[in-house]
C-alpha cells in the first residue's frame, strides 16, 4: 500500500484523484495539500506541505504554477519522488523541473493520459511492422467548439509514426481538389466536428484485404487523473531523473 | 415459387446472381439467356429470349448495352417486368428504357446496392429529425488506385442530407489551414485512401452528449447481384412505370 | 421565438435544459419554477406557477413526481402543452397525465433520448428492407457497474426488430457453448462491460458482401434535456392528446 | 532487389504472391516451381526445384505437404532460407521442418497473417500497460456458416493477453443470465455471426473515462500471402533456427 501526497487535493482534478484513488487496494491518499483546508475526504488536508510531518512514497501535484517552487523544494528535502501534472508552466518553471529531477525523480509528460501515450507507443510499433506494405490514415473527431485542426494530439501521433518510417511522409488534408491515386508517402489526416464529442483518435493501417485500426475514446479530461495515479506508482523507487509517460509506457514490456 | 428470367446468365454478374438465388426459397432462375449457352446451373440456357415458351414472373438483364433493345422488346411483347442492371446505357438507350416503362414496369437505378440506397433513405430520415441540433459529417474509405475524391456514392449521400435540410449546406473538405469553430451550415466530407478497401460510407450525426452513426460497408461488388434480386422480385405484380432502389426502399414501411 | 415555461429550472436537469436553450436560435425559457427560486440564468423563477401572469408556448417539467398535480393543474387551466419528463411516477399519476392529455397536449415518453428513440425507428425501417436476407445482431457496452445485461435499450431495439420481421426471431446470448452455424432466425445479443461507458447500442445488419450498421453512442445522462426541448417545439400547436418520441420522429418524414 | 524462388507458383495463393511481389520494388519473384509449368507470369517455371541453377535469396513454399521433403532438401543443399507456409503437415513432416532448421533458416508460423501476429503482440503490449485498472473484452465476427465460436484467433488473443496478466483470467461469453456487475478478472468474449463476414476481431480496453481500442479486419485470404513475402524479405540473412511471426513482428521494433 503505498501512500501518496496529493497537492491541489480540493481542486477539481484533486477530486478526481481522490476518487480514482479511493477504488484502487494498492495506494491511498495519506495527505492532501490546498489553500482551501476543507475535508473533503477521509485524509487529512494541509496548507502547507511543513505541516505533514509521517512518511510517504510519491507526491502528486496537480495544482497552480505558483505552487511549485515550494512544493519542489518539499520534494526534495524530503527525498520525494513527484509527478507534476499541473499546467501551464513558464520556460523557467520547467528548467525548475528539470534542476529537480537531478536530485529525485520527477515525473513530467506534456500529456498525462495513460491511454493516448500508449496510442502512441503502439502506432509505432505498428509502423515499424506494417510501414512498408500499409496506407497510414489520421482520424479524429472533437467537438464542434474546437478552433484547431487537426488537434495536436493527432499531429503528434502523426509525428510519431514518421519517425518509425524509413522516409519522412507528407501530411494530407484534402484529397478533394485532385483527381490521382494514393502516393505511397501519404499520411491523410481527416478532423472530424461535431456536438461535443471530448476527443476520439483513430490510426488506420490499410493494406492488401486486411486493416489494423488503433483508436483511443476519451470522454472526459478525468483521464488524466488515472495517468497521474499510474504515474506516481512508476515513480516511486527510481533513480532521481526526468521521467514522461513515453517511460512509463516502455517499462511495461 | 416466383420464376426468374436473367439474361447475362454466365457471365461474371450473372453467375454471381445465380448462386444469390439458389441460397433463396422464394425464388428460382427458370431460364438463362446468354451468348454462351452453355449450362453452368441447373436451368436451360438460351441464345435468343424467344426460345423460352414457358411462364415467367419477371426478368433480370445483367448483360451488355446492344442485348437491351431485343430484350425490352421481348419483355413488352410478354408483358413481363423486367429490371435493368446492365450499365453504361447510352442516352438513347435510357430513353428506350422509359418508353418500355409505360408498358411494362421497368426497374432502373444508378446503384443497384439494397445497403447504400437503404443508407441514403435512413439518412435522409436522422437527418430530418436531427438535422436542426446536430452537427452532419461523412466519412468514406476506398483503395489507393481510386482517384476521384470524395467518392460519387458520399456525394449523393450528401445531397440526399442536403435535401432535407431546411437551407443549404456547405461541404467543407480540409479544416487544416482555419482556426474557426465549425459553422453550423458545414458538411464535413472526409476521404481516406489506403489498401485494398473496397468502400466504406459513414455519417456521423453529432449532437450534445450523443452521437447516431450510420454505416454501410461493401466487401464486393456483388452487392449489385443481391440488390437486383431484390429488385425482380419487387417488381412483380407492379403497375407498368418506372421504378428505383429508392421506391424499393420507400415501400418497406 | 416560442417560450417555454421550465418546471425543476434550478435542478440538475432543468439547468442542463437552460443550457441547451440558451444555444437555439428557435426558443426561450420564458420564466422557471422551482422551490429555490434563486436565479441562476436570465429568467425570473416563481416558487408558483401562478405567479407568472404573461403568455407561454408550452412547458417542461422535470422536476419531483410530488410537483405533478398542481402544475397539471395549471397547464389545463392555461391551456398550455406539457412534456412531462419527470421519473418516477406512480400508476396514479401516469393516469393523472394521461386524464390531462384529454383537454391539452401532453408528451410522455419513457425514453426521452432522440438519438435513441430515432435509433429504434431506423432499425426497424432497415429491418422492414434488410430483414429476409441479412443477419441482424445487436452489440451494446455499458461500465462494469451495471447488474443487468442486456440493457433494458438493448431488448427495446431487439423487440423493435421484431414487430418488423415477419416471424418472430430467437435472442441468442451465447455461441461459445455449441458447434453449428447460425440459424436464420436468430438475433445475437452481446453485452459488453467495462470501465465507465456510458451506452453504446449498435445494430448489424450482415448480408451477403455487405453490411449496415446504426449505432448511438451516449455521452451522458443530459442528453434527455435535448430530447425534452425538441417534444417541448413539437407539442406546440398539437391537438390535445398523449404523445411520445416515437411519435416525435415518425412526424418528421 | 531479393530473389525469391516460390513453390507452388501456379496454384490460387501462388498467383496472389506473385501480384503482391510484383507491387513491392525491394524483391522479385526469380523462378517458380509448379507440377502446372506454364509461365503465368514473367518468370520461369520449372516442375523440379534442381532445375533452377541460378542464385537465390530465399524460397516460399505455398504448396501441397506431399511436396515439402525434397523442396526441404533443396533448400539444404542450396544452403537457402525457406518459408513453409503450407497448411496441413502431418507431426512427422513438422519434425523435418525443424530438424531442416538446425542447417537453414525456416520460417513456419500458425497464422501467417502479419495483421493478426501484430494485433497480438499490440494487445500483449497494451494489457502489460492497462492491465491492472482497464477491463479486457473480445468482439469477434465472422460469417453465418461457421459452426466454432468464438473462432480460434480470438482464443489465441485472449491467451495472449491472458500471458501479460498478473493472474489468470476467466472467460465470459454469456452475461444475460445473471444480475451482478462485472469482476475485474472477466475477458468478455463476443461472437457476432451474419452474412459473408470474413473475419473482424476486435480488443476493447475499457478504463475510467477512456477507451483503448485494437481491430483487425480481414477482407480475404489472401492476406497469408502478404505475410509469406514479409516472412521471407525477414529471413533472408538470419542464422539457421525455427523463426514465426512472432519473431518477424518482435524485430521490428
Amino acid at each position: 500500500m503505498k501512500n501518496i501526497l496529493l497537492n491541489g487535493c480540493n481542486g477539481k482534478m484533486g477530486q478526481v484523484i481522490t476518487s480514482c484513488v479511493e477504488q484502487r487496494s494498492d495506494c491511498r491518499i495519506a495527505a492532501g495539500f490546498d489553500i482551501n483546508t476543507t475535508m473533503l475526504a477521509d485524509y487529512p488536508v494541509f496548507s502547507d506541505p511543513e505541516g505533514y510531518t509521517d512518511d510517504a512514497d510519491v507526491i502528486i501535484d496537480f495544482s497552480h504554477p505558483s505552487a511549485l517552487s515550494g512544493l519542489l523544494a518539499f520534494a526534495k528535502k524530503r527525498g520525494l519522488p513527484i509527478v507534476v501534472a499541473t499546467t501551464g508552466l513558464s520556460p523557467e518553471q520547467v528548467e525548475e523541473v528539470k534542476e529537480a529531477s537531478k536530485k529525485i525523480p520527477v515525473f513530467y509528460s506534456g500529456n498525462m493520459s495513460l491511454g493516448i501515450n500508449l496510442l502512441m507507443e503502439l502506432a509505432k510499433k505498428a509502423t515499424a511492422v506494417l510501414g512498408g506494405s500499409f496506407d497510414i490514415e489520421i482520424v479524429e473527431q472533437h467537438h464542434n467548439q474546437k478552433i484547431d485542426a487537426p488537434s495536436g494530439t493527432a499531429l503528434m501521433l502523426a509525428d510519431c509514426i514518421s519517425s518509425a518510417l524509413p522516409e519522412q511522409p507528407r501530411y494530407v488534408y484534402d484529397r478533394h481538389s485532385q483527381r490521382k491515386k494514393r502516393d505511397k508517402d501519404e499520411i491523410g489526416i481527416h478532423s472530424i466536428r461535431g456536438g461535443t464529442i471530448v476527443g476520439e483518435h483513430e490510426v488506420i493501417f490499410a493494406g492488401r484485404d486486411e486493416v489494423v485500426t488503433l483508436s483511443h475514446s476519451a470522454h472526459s479530461k478525468e483521464i488524466f487523473a488515472t495517468g497521474s495515479v499510474n504515474a506516481a506508482l512508476f515513480l516511486i523507487g527510481k533513480q532521481p531523473g526526468l521521467y514522461n509517460m513515453g517511460d512509463l509506457v516502455a517499462s511495461k514490456n
